[in-house]
């Protein structure tokens, strides 16, 4: 069953990474009702391209189990993970992928090299795409217009 | 021109990571002659999926150059970098790409997703496959046999 309670929490992250002049990514992972991560996307404040909202989540989450794998928790975030972070996600085994907005430029998931369907992923989550996409799309739109 | 001094580092960090038991990939970031970053694999020790030797040396690197992006800096690495590392490498907009055995299993350059020829890759490094290739697969191989 989908929360759009969490996918809520993430848009809040994906404002709040805006406001400090990032792209606007958030991303939250849950286990059990719990709400193991949370994060915004933070690549220009840490200097480092690594540093997008699900792989930051994933760290987070894998500190606080004190496990790199994340059996049976969920991610939602509210852009669909790049090549990068798609990958990030199977080998953290996490169980669901709920995403918001489709990215046809740099997404890997329905778009791109679509990760979880190829024979090199060994462990593909449920995917749950078009999440409170628009939502998400507004304040991505919203913040490049801004930019120019 | 390849210098497999570098390579020779890289392989130094790679059996470093098998003393400490994670599996035996090493990294060096070199520019302009000198080296910015050198990293083995540390997934165990962090508790992280995304402590790749390849991914911890451009987290260091940009640290060092205060520059998410390492323009002009050459990335040598023993093992073909996953799809996670390769779109990290070309996010980091790395100008080289030197990397010893090849991995068809995991693999995202000349293997898998061949991440760097695909559309929603923005920026592909020069790729140098099959650097002292023999050493790196003699060590994963030794690391594995010994896990038996």
């Amino acid at each position: 069953m989908i929360s759009n309670g969490y996918m809520d929490l993430a848009l809040e992250e994906a404002r709040a990474a805006a406001t400090r002049g990032e792209v606007p990514v958030g991303a939250v992972i849950v286990r059990d009702g719990l709400v193991l991560a949370r994060a915004g996307n933070r690549t220009r404040e840490f200097n480092d391209v690594t540093a997008h909202a699900e792989i930051l989540a994933i760290r987070q989450a894998a500190e606080k189990l004190g496990s790199e794998r994340l059996i049976d928790a969920d991610l939602y975030v509210t852009l669909e993970p790049c090549t990068m972070c798609a990958a990030a996600i199977s080998f953290a085994r996490l169980r669901r992928l709920y995403f918001g907005a489709e990215d046809e430029k740099g997404g890997a998931v329905t778009s791109g090299v679509r990760f979880f369907n190829q024979p090199t992923c060994h462990h593909a989550p449920e995917i749950y795409p078009d999440i409170a996409s628009a939502d998400a799309m507004d304040l991505l739109k919203g913040f490049f217009r801004e930019k120019r």
